[in-house]
């Protein structure tokens, strides 16, 4: 049964025998309850697919005009009856109105809005970052801030959410300004950084990001579906806080600003597993992955 | 139409109005015929899948054995009949025989072999390799050779190929030589650059990626399929150059020795495209797209 699975550990079935450094894994099962912090419910989104659920964590430190915007057109149901428009390999999944462009045909929003100032970055100032220290090939400085990866600059003064896998951003026309949240992509593929400071990235994709990734991917240009049958219906997206709690999503993010975290970080930089003959000594900001977990009843 | 793409041009269309340095895209355009190698055909694959063929080009240069092996099972018929097992969300495919630990039921193999010494690297000398000057988190030097991303360190005086995206590797168990590409994966999610010197490479997916990026995900533990009727039957894995002329993919991959290459890597370091608005000005090695394209008959 074990034969050719690569990349992950039976350390949780052998447990630490030896005096050996701990294996990430052990070092979650060994976290402590503060280790952790609830999902933000009143900044999360569940969107609704055919084939389940989605969990969308926002981040109003790093795009709080955005979030507002689309917490509000989430309120007002503009996204319930959108769809999944466009899937491209190795790099992003997108939903919105596919008659956004046609003034005529488009859904009306209320109180939204379909262009909001871009917040591509922020100040640093205000932010507490845990660094990792292994450099970065598109930024200064990397680490993360509440659950989130980040880069920033001392010579800008400035921090920005980067694109790594399943973090989500709005989507725009070619002006900074023309984005709102209103429609949305995700990444999916190798971390496209290269948008980094070029979009809005508003979130991350807690649970559900296998429902995005594996669609089938678009024919047309960038990867949009060329016919209207082959778009994935989006049948509500909801502000968890909104939920009854009995249908909000028990979720727990590990703490990126904790000994448990810089232990788990270590771990995952020099791999102790079994499996692994050359430990890295290395590890680059969006091979991070980011523990969640169901919170405890 | 062109609201809301990401990340994509339009220059193609627009074409230089200004002296503006040419995009990417201009660059493969105008490329000479020198600057494109065929298909290696004596060492390239061709899996038909249910959904269609997939194109694999092996790297003999740095795994010998394996691909000799590979090419060996595929003309013995071996991978006939067996099938994808394993696909996990922002990590690999992977495929082989099912029963592979059951010595009783496995599929026999005539002259190729179920093991082989691990090929994680190999010298550095007599290689070409086209570096790229961004740095890496992983590695001391990093680049390209004969359209295969490489790293590299003077220190050990070794080179080895990387865990990018759409790059193909001989799943193993926990002893080094425990594999020999009868059980083969595919990098299907941001580079897992810490399986790299851990596992041997043999080559990159050209065509057909997205038939194993966007399957469904394993339920079960690494993302194995957990019911057998979950497994995709590969139909056929046979060399290119053994199959008729007519029916052999005509297809060109981009030299990654030339002026036209460095040309086109400049171009993605710094995006000219009129969407990019904050040129990076760096770029990480596997966020190198390697071109591939028809050939012209």
């Amino acid at each position: 049964m074990f034969r050719v699975y690569i990349g992950l550990a039976l350390t949780l079935a052998i447990g630490p025998l030896h005096a050996a450094p701990p294996t990430s894994a052990e070092i979650l099962a060994a976290s402590k309850p503060t280790d952790w912090r609830p999902l933000d419910a009143a900044n999360s989104l569940l969107m609704q697919l055919p084939s389940g659920p989605v969990l969308i964590e926002l981040a109003p430190t790093f795009a709080p005009r955005h979030v507002a915007n689309i917490k509000t057109l989430a309120r007002e149901n503009y996204y319930d009856g959108l769809a999944v428009l466009r899937s491209q390999d190795n790099y992003v999944a997108q939903w919105g109105d596919p008659d956004a462009e046609d003034a005529s045909k488009r859904k009306p929003m209320k109180s939204g809005v379909r262009s909001l100032p871009a917040e591509f970055s922020r100040p640093i100032a205000g932010l507490k970052i845990t660094p990792l220290k292994d450099g970065d090939v598109y930024a200064p400085a990397v680490g993360h801030v509440g659950g989130f990866p980040v880069a920033s600059s001392r010579k800008t003064g400035q921090a920005w959410l980067t694109h790594c896998y399943a973090m989500v951003g709005a989507g725009r026309d070619l002006a900074a300004d023309s984005g709102s949240g209103a429609e949305l992509y995700v990444v999916t593929g190798h971390a496209p950084r290269h948008l980094d400071l070029n979009v809005t990235l508003v979130g991350r994709v807690l649970q559900g990001i296998d429902r995005l990734s594996s669609l089938p991917r678009g024919t047309g240009s960038l990867g949009f579906y060329e016919l209207a049958e082959e778009r994935l219906p989006i049948a509500s997206v909801r502000v968890v806080a909104d939920l009854p709690t009995t249908q909000r999503p028990a979720l727990e993010v590990l703490r990126t600003d904790t000994a448990t975290w810089a232990a788990y970080v270590e771990a995952r930089r020099s791999r102790k597993d079994e499996w692994f003959l050359e430990p890295t000594g290395h590890i680059e900001l969006c091979n991070v992955p980011i523990p969640v977990r169901i919170a405890k009843p």
